[in-house]
This record gives C-alpha cells, structure tokens and sequence, in this order.
C-alpha cells in the first residue's frame, strides 16, 4: 500500500519552497502519496499547528506520517525528532508542535503507543544540507525514507522528553465562571476558543451557560449555526469539540473586534 | 481504475478542514485519486459555485467525482444529495449549487442522463456526524464509498427536484440591447459576465456589437488579448464563451471599479 | 512508473483556472501524478518564474515534465515550446520563462544535454483552443501525450534559439563592490537578490564581506538566522545559494521598505 505524507508549514504558497519537498520525496520514494494540509500556519506559531495537529491525526488513516516545519530555530542547536504516538507518524523540529500530540498518546493509550528519536543519521537526509531550509533537506528526505522502508529506531536515538507547546490553559473564575481565549480565527471569522466540550462538562450543565467574547455575549450554547437568525451571534462547539463564536452567515472575528488572545468567559447562569 | 474526486469548497487553505476532507477520503478509499478545484469560492456564494462547475465538469474524466460544499445552511433542514449527471457524479448541500449541471444534463442529453437521490443512508457517513462540518462527516465519506464501489442507489431514496440557484439572466432592452452583470472577478480582475455567445448570437452579428462594463466602453469583442495595446480595455469571449471584459495585462475590475454585479451592456451598433 | 508533471503558473487558485489543467491532463493520461509548484507566481512576471524554475529542476526526477504558463502573449504570435535540458522536460509559451534552464544545460553538460522544439502538432492539442487560454487546451494536453509515450520530436520542429528572460546580472563596482538587486520577496519577506555565492567568490573572502539593501547594513553575510539575535537584520545565502538579506522571525521587507529591484550592494571591508 502506497505510504501517505502529509505536509504542514508556514511557507505559504507563493514560493516554490513547499514544491521542492514535494520533488525531494518523490525523488526517494516515487509511490508515497502527498497531501497538503496547510502551508497558512502563521509564520514560526507553533501554537497554531500544535493545535490542529491531533485533529489532523484522527483523520487521516493509521500509518501516515505527518511532516511539521514551523521552525523558528532552523539552523540553531533545536532538536529534530521524528515519533510515532496513537499509530501515526511525525517528523519536524523539537520545539512544542507535537507537545499535544505526545501527551494525548500517553494519556489515551498508554505509554508504550508512543516514542521518538533524535534525527543524526544524516544517511537519511540530502548529501547537502542548507542551514535554512531542513523541510527540504531533512525533514521531507526522512519522510520519504520512512514511507519507503525505513524504521524509526534507524532514524537516530530513542528521546523521552518531548519540547511542551505553550498552548494557553482556560482557568476556573469563581465556582460559575471559566475563563479562556480565543486560539484560531479561521477562514470564515469563527473565533475558536482553547475551552473543550469537556472543560465545560465540569463546570455544569450546558444548558444554563452564558458565552462572552470580547464585549459582547454570545448567548447560550447552541447546536448549529442554524439555530439563530443571519447575522446574529452564536456560541457553538466547532467539529472538533472546542467552544466557537460566531456569526451566522457573516466574520465574527472582523465583526466584534476578536483575534487571537481575546478573552472567551462561559458563565454558569 | 483509480476513482477520481473533485473538491470545491469555500473553506480556504489557512485551515485544515479541506485537508480534513482528503483524509476521510482516503481512510475509506485508499486508490481513490484527489484534485482541489478551489476553496476560495467567496463564503457562501452559492452563484459562484454552480457558474464554476459546468466547465469543471467538462474538461474532467467522465464518472469523476465532484464535491461541492458551499453550504450555508449545514445543520438546518436543508437536504444534501448525489446526482449523476452528464455522465460525472456531485455530492454536496442541495442549495442550487447544482441547478446549471442539473438543467444542462436535462437539455442536452434527455432526462434519461440525470438522477439524483436524497442522502440518507447514514451508513456511508462517519459515525459521529457534527453539526457544523458536514463536508468532513457527510459528503467527503459518501464520495468516498461512491468512488469504491457503492451505487448512487444505495445512497438513498431518489429526488427528482433540486432547489434552482438565483443566477441573473441578461434581459434584452429593446431590439438592439442586452443588459447583462458581472458575475465572476478572476484572479487577474477580468470581470466575466453572465452573457454568453449564444445569447449574443441572438441579438445579431457579433462584429457590430459595442460592449459597455461600468461607466466605460469596452469596444467591439475581440479575439484576443494581444489585439489592443497594453493596458487598453478590451471585451471578448472567455474560455467558457463567456462575454468577459478586460484590461490587457491589467487588471479591469481595480481599474475600472467593476465587481460582481456591475451591469454589462452590449449594444448592437 | 507514472510520469510526473508539474504546474507553475500566475492563475492563482482562486478561480477554477488550474483544476481545468488538472482535469485535462487525467482526461489524456490518468496515471500521470501532477504537482503544483505554485500558482501565484505574480501576473505576467516572466523573471520570477524564470529564476524559480533551476530549483524545480534539480529537486524533481529526473524525466519530470514541468508545465509553466506565465504567458501574457497568450492569442498572439509568440512561439509555444516544448524542450528536454538537463534530464528534464519543460513545456510553456517561448518568452523567456525558460531561458535560464536553457543556458545551464549548455553550460553544465553540453549542447548535447538540451533540445527545444515548437509546438505546431495540433493532434496533441485539445480539438477546440481558445484564443485565451493555452494552458488548458494545448501546454496541458501535450505534457499528458509527453507523460503517456509521446516523444518530444512528435511535437513540432526543433528550434534552436529561444527568447532571453530579462532577469538582471549583478555589476562590479570598483575593486571591492558588486552591486545587485532585489529579485524575489518571499512569503516570509526575505529579500533574495541576484547575487550568488560565485558571484561574490570572485569577489574576494567571503569573512570581510558587508552587505547593504536599501539604506541599510546588513552586516556580515552569516551561516544560519539563529547567529543574531530576534529582530535582527542578517545576509546570507539562501537555500539556493543567493544572497538573501533577512530580519530574524520577521519581514526584513515590510520592516525596511525592500521590494524587488531594491539594490543590494556587497562590499569587501
């Protein structure tokens, strides 16, 4: 069966830099398959793409292998680890992007589904090694070995202690309140929020909240963006389980002032 | 052979939700091939959608597969369903974004070239349905069980009514008028209208027809773009016989301060 | 094994434009694998590509065909090629977009290692062509006939002499200077000049060397981003081997007013 690499980074699509990890891959393993999951992540935010990564992951089949370059430190002294954690594969630098993916398979799975290695063995890189470019020249050229034959145990030693990602934490305000942030503002101006439908689950029953984002509430927690007029605000779990806010048909984000770090308070009525 | 599907969506690429899609696909059909139409159709623009995919639908293998999801109205009642049509199936929201596909498999082929269905059949849907992502859950799984080997049947029970799109129709405007509007700005703000040369043809000879966009003259149509100077307006047929007006190596829509809706008017002189 | 065609163009994705390439070239030839190299190369800009394309080349298998259609000529007489250099195939219109692979397969290997021909066979063309749009109905389908068996000398007459791309050569400046200029702004806004590490061999040591863009210093031309600290300007060389000068985890573009033709000037101390 065909090996599937999926590729993430903050290159952007402008320049053929995404392009030329294609060409290395195929180059060293012509049948592995290639998809793109995005090349948008904010440049060098490691929070972004630590986030989306579990989900990711769930989607994609056992096996894949999953390449991260978000790499702020190219060319410095950070590690290069390649791990395998819930049946899937991960290559990319050591500097908090796979954090929720390690720790999600230690606490789901136990420890023996997950390990990683260091990348040294510089047989599985390009004979030329850039000091600003390892998604070409080591990254992408490990995959392709991986997807081909190779065994993570040949890639580099074994590594138990993983980078954390400084991924933000919603914190109890009083007996009724939880308050967090906003993480992602996606492609349509929903606000996504680091609170979990499990996160709320303790706090009571979500029936009797109330969600405010910025200046403004959100109402009670809904269930689909249907459940209220065009253009209003609404308050819903985004497909993977994190609270949103939203505008019905319209930018929440370019609406209501939100971005990244704007405050996200549910309180128990 | 490999099944091929098609994905046009109004996700953006800053997400990983059209990469989401491809890795449903591809847990459920492994050989099943992808191609990423685009997901910049404008959020929710419905028009914009069902004008793209005649001409994707033709110049694609037939039995393709073609996704769409523009779907402002996921989680309400609005139904989805799977068409065959013109010998290439659809999957998507039924919102009119298949009306064009719909009635030109029927004038051109006879009714016997369409059939639709209803998607009910919740076995070919992952498990766990969200209320908010319907691409990821519903249509991406249904292709994918289409492209190995379900039956469009199987799906659910058949339809024979798919909601029209609101497409505007030029209208003539005495004997020597058509008044048409800009539908799609492209990428190289060529403004593309909603006449066509058929409607044209009607009107009369093409060499004494003079176009106007906005407030300004786009001359005769011309063949091509090399017959006027550099940054000279221009009008003629796009490559799906679309009237488009343009700007030689310019962009027409910034210069000229045209966008969608903007009236088109071609004068017979 | 399955060809491997690449696409490089200035249509963006935000229109329908590339898919209809991708949908004509399964349409011929349904095992050929496809990549996109990028499709926001800037509207008409033949330099850009021009310089892109070495780097493609060298990090694809060896027998890729690579489709470029930067073509602002499109409809009038400019000349459509198809040629092999250096191992590789390239298909476009004759504008200067291949000048450069074609000067380095002369150089590097010879006058044997490089043949052009024009594209006149129309019977690897679609039946119908536009006057607008050349990628899809002939550089499209004459890169799947290449892929599916079709050799280059079917596809027309040779030629021997292709049209230069105005892409600009550094200049010496005294005894001690080069004088260059901004070619490429990156997505992350590292300015890449015109200067190569040959260039700047010939010049002298590369240790005692200055670099200046725009009014600014840029010091000394380092090994890695991580030798100065964050918000720092820094020179080096590129992954391909150009001089590049860059602000660390920002954009030395936006942050200093570079754009390409801004000048870069080395100085050996």
């Amino acid at each position: 069966m065909q090996a599937l690499i999926t590729l993430t980074t903050d290159f952007g699509t402008r320049d053929a830099y995404v392009a030329l990890m294609h060409g290395v891959i195929l180059s060293i393993c012509r049948e592995a398959r290639i998809v793109d999951i995005t090349h948008a992540v904010p440049p060098q935010d490691i929070v972004s793409a630590a986030v989306m990564l579990p989900a990711v992951a769930r989607y994609f089949p056992p096996g894949s292998i999953h390449v991260v370059v978000v790499d702020p430190g190219v060319g410095s002294e950070r590690r290069a680890v390649a791990l395998e954690a819930g049946g899937s594969y991960f290559i990319g630098p050591d500097n908090g992007v796979f954090s929720l993916i390690w720790e999600q398979a230690d606490f789901s799975q136990g420890s023996g589904s997950r390990r990683a290695v260091a990348l040294t063995e510089s047989r599985f890189w390009l004979p030329d090694v850039s000091r600003t470019f390892h998604g070409r020249d080591i990254f992408a050229p490990v995959a392709a070995h991986l997807a081909c034959g190779a065994k993570l145990a040949d890639l580099g030693p074994p590594v138990t202690d993983l980078l954390p990602a400084p991924v933000p934490r919603p914190v109890r305000s009083g007996a009724t309140s939880l308050d967090g942030e906003v993480i992602i503002v996606d492609h349509f101006g929903n606000c996504i929020s680091n609170i979990s439908h499990d996160d709320l689950a303790q706090l009571g029953t979500l029936a009797e909240m109330e969600v405010f984002a910025g200046e403004q509430s959100f109402g009670p927690i809904r269930r689909t963006y249907a459940e209220v007029a065009l253009g209003e605000r609404l308050a819903l779990f985004d497909s993977n389980n994190r609270l949103e806010c939203a505008r019905r048909n319209g930018n929440a984000a370019a609406s209501f002032d939100l971005r990244v770090g704007s405050p996200v308070r549910v309180r128990h009525r």
